[in-house]
């Protein structure tokens, strides 16, 4: 006679499923049992490990990416995990679940049901480790925001303004250690103790609770695995521990539809780490993910090298949204800004950018081909700041943040790609240059047909001969001679991307046609074909 | 028994003293009569040029550069032009009258005298030749305004909205050509002649004219030889014409206390001039200038090589006024961002930067040590933009221009140089980083004592323990920590640089204290010792 496990409700299309066994409670459980599951459905097999949720209970989790009749059976190094087997009813997916982001389109992104995903991001560090009151008001904003991701840690955060203690600790605490924030760094006196060779599940759960909470909202979650800002020694294991954690970490949560795995924040300002550690943390987690989520490696100084091919897309810092299209060449994959400073008033300089840098940053990003993450360091006297605790969002670049994402809605379902451009067409048109001068200078890319220059002036990103969008940054021309492809119609939208207006300035344009307007800055222009 | 010339009212120290003469006017005067002029003061000789200023006139230009007693005598191949002699008194300098500018201190400006001189300059390619009218306009607008040089062009100027054809013409015209700017170039039907063997005297003493009528008003003349922009053939002339033309600007115009010699303007778009030619025009210019003026080569593209002995200065042109401070270290010469871009709303992208962009990259260059060139683009019906064509100033950026100059004028009298900075010592004291990671990236350089990178953290220029000045730029912190060298005093002073106000926040900070502020964009802090 099979045993068979307990299951949590009944199981959908991109819904977690877990599985419940008990076993050993004795002894090191974390460390003494190894499990896995394997799931399977026709001729499709998908393993699974299997992680301890304490009090003797065993878990094993699926998420299913085909509907009908699934079995599993279990293998483990403990008798009273191994063999267990029986057979579940995938249904139908319930309405907002579409599975994990994945790459799309070479540089954009999709729900793995084929659900177009608009990468928008906003950031909050420890935003889950602040006590029920503020990380309910956090989910509330979010609801409410246009943010379809958010950067959040495994590990709680020690920087200024996060003098906090967690209530809990993944790891069991031995002794505790200096608490307030007080310039001193981890390690000499003072420094905290814990077991590292354990974990506390409590405090996964809890993490687990708040990423499932993000997807009812439909926010993903982009989880950062490892970062510096450390006074408990988590970014000092040893090499063993750390990787305990990541086959633990990616057992607990790699079934969650709305993980992304980013690697570090700031890999490159975690100087107990070599490459050769990151090199193997992304095969332990990529290896140990059976449903692919996105992978990255976010920098601070250097960037990590994003052609690694476990890696599926480029995590950012930088302020230069613009080099976006660069980036996307260089590394073949889409570009997602995951810093680009703060809008806020504190003084550290990247946390005292205006709104409207901000936004600049975000449409930069945009007409390049690329996807841009939110940030906002206000002070208040609480020292919450939505930059790492969450809260509530009181900056300006919020609303036109929305105002963007509704503009991208309404436009290509395969998202934005640039328009090359290197030059200064304009300038030939419009100058006196000798223009052999100029053919030199700027001459056009191979392969550019149709869009010209005219128009390539400014950034320009769509779809070829359907939708152009073109985005005048902080300058404040009064005229723009409209550069679409020859014998084509379109309309011209004027938008204004800080006062959120658009003003059809024509039904029916043309290439050569010249618009004029009002010249104020942060003005973009939108060409919709009407004939093709 | 020996002749001597005519001379044009009394001499006095630091003011154009010019002797006449009269000679053949058969033939070509301007090809076939050599003349110079030796004057002498005491053991020391001044050898100048003469030229022919038409209807059989010879004239010789001294720029005395100290009083008392000079003789002179003339050398020519004309013999009515040969061995004429005299003396005359060189009295004190009459008030404004303050000699030329020349490079003090390395990387800053004095007149000849001493006296301190900063550099503001602004641009207005053909003010001179747009008719009584407009350049007395321009005049009465410069008058006004904070500007301190102008960018003018010897030639006249074919470009979008420079389409009007000048009353004259700097050479003998023989044939009309296409006056109209049609988006043709010059060459080809409708091209223009003129006698390049001969020069027009009328035309530079127009010239000579506006540029003295700007010595009066305190605006030194950085005078652009050569540029691209030209349907008449003026960029294309033979060697052999181009060094005439050199050698015929340099007789009449090295005398003229207010001239500086701008080779070109973006000289690299001058496709008929060979790296060889710059060098040759370089030599011709400033062998044939015994007053010593500055001289530059202004580019587009790639930079000239500033580090040319006979360069003064570095005429830059470029957005990253910021970078100054490299540029300085990087030639070892002051550094003048001679075009950085127009505040402006026509659609040329270097033409419609918002006032806002064109302060701050004044604040750029000046907390970086060097000095940047105001330009202003603003669209109106007649197509007198003031980048061209001069007239009235529109933008809003000269009023703040001029509260810049203000400030400057308050400071040190050796200008500001560059406090030292890299990095972010303000990270180590604020965050939760490992400070043996942020020594290793953020190791103060050598040298540098006292003003620790807290305060850098902001580009900072000043002189050492007297005065230092900080620029926020766009970001809005709310706080600064002072970081003035230990055991000095300062008073503290928060600058709006847009809304132009001061306000004292401290009479007295000492190393370490914060300040605490609105936080807004474009602000900058003053320090100074006050008990020092």
């Amino acid at each position: 006679m099979t045993k068979s496990a307990s299951a949590t409700g009944a199981a959908s299309l991109w819904a977690t499923y877990e599985l419940s066994l008990e076993g050993p409670s004795s002894g090191n459980p974390f460390q003494e049992v190894q499990l896995r599951a394997i799931f399977r459905h026709g001729e499709r097999e998908v393993r699974v490990n299997g992680f301890y949720d304490g009090d003797g209970q065993y878990k094993f989790r699926l998420l299913p990416d085909a509907a009908g009749t699934w079995t599993y059976e279990t293998l483990s190094n403990a008798p009273a995990l191994d063999g267990a087997s029986g057979s579940f009813e995938v249904g139908a997916a319930e309405p907002g679940h579409h599975g994990p982001v994945r790459v799309s389109n070479r540089h954009h992104f999709r729900h793995a049901d084929g659900t177009r995903y608009i990468n928008i991001g906003t950031t909050a560090y420890v935003w889950n480790l602040q006590g029920d009151a503020v990380e309910e008001q956090t989910l509330a904003t979010l609801a409410e925001a246009p943010f379809t991701k958010i950067r959040m840690c495994v590990f709680p955060k020690h920087y200024r303004y996060n003098q906090n203690e967690p209530d809990r600790y993944p790891f069991p605490l031995i002794k505790k250690g200096t608490s307030t924030w007080d310039g001193s760094f981890n390690g000499g006196n003072g420094a905290w103790e814990f077991d590292f060779e354990r974990f506390e599940p409590d405090y996964f759960r809890h993490l687990e609770k708040r990423i499932n909470q993000l997807a009812e909202i439909g926010v993903e979650a982009d989880l950062i695995i490892f970062h510096p800002y450390d006074r408990w020694g988590f970014s000092r294991m040893s090499p063993t521990q750390d990787d305990a954690y990541l086959r633990y970490l990616t057992a607990r949560l790699a079934a969650l539809p709305n993980v992304w795995w980013s690697m570090a924040n700031e890999y490159d300002l975690m100087q107990s780490k070599k490459p050769a550690d990151w090199d193997r943390f992304i095969h332990i987690v990529s290896d140990n993910d059976p449903f692919d989520h996105l992978l990255s490696v976010h920098n601070c100084f250097a960037f990590y090298d994003h052609n690694h091919p476990r890696i599926t897309h480029s995590s950012i810092q930088r302020s230069a949204a613009s080099n976006s299209s660069l980036w996307r060449e260089k590394y073949g994959k889409p570009v997602s800004i995951d810093e680009c400073c703060y809008e806020g008033d504190i003084s550290e300089l990247w946390g005292n950018i205006t709104p409207q840098k901000m936004v600049r940053r975000f449409w930069d990003g945009t007409v390049n081909g690329g996807y841009v993450t939110h940030g906002e360091t206000y002070y208040n006297e609480s020292e919450t700041l939505w930059w790492a605790k969450g809260g509530k969002l009181v900056g300006e670049s919020v609303a036109r943040i929305a105002f963007l994402r509704r503009i991208l809605e309404e436009g290509p379902d395969e998202g934005l790609d640039p328009v090359k451009s290197t030059g200064a067409y304009r300038i030939a048109m419009a100058g006196g240059l000798d223009n052999v001068v100029l053919q030199q200078l700027f001459s056009p890319p191979p392969g550019e047909e149709g869009w010209s220059r005219v128009q390539a002036w400014w950034a320009t990103a769509g779809q070829p001969h359907r939708y152009y969008l073109t985005y005048m940054g902080e300058n404040q021309p009064h005229e723009m001679t409209v550069a679409v492809p020859p014998d084509e119609h379109y309309s011209a939208t004027l938008i204004d991307t800080w006062n959120m207006t658009e003003t059809r300035l024509s039904d029916s344009v043309k290439r050569g046609e010249v618009l004029y307007f009002e010249p104020k800055p942060y003005l973009a222009m939108l060409f919709r074909r009407i004939d093709g």
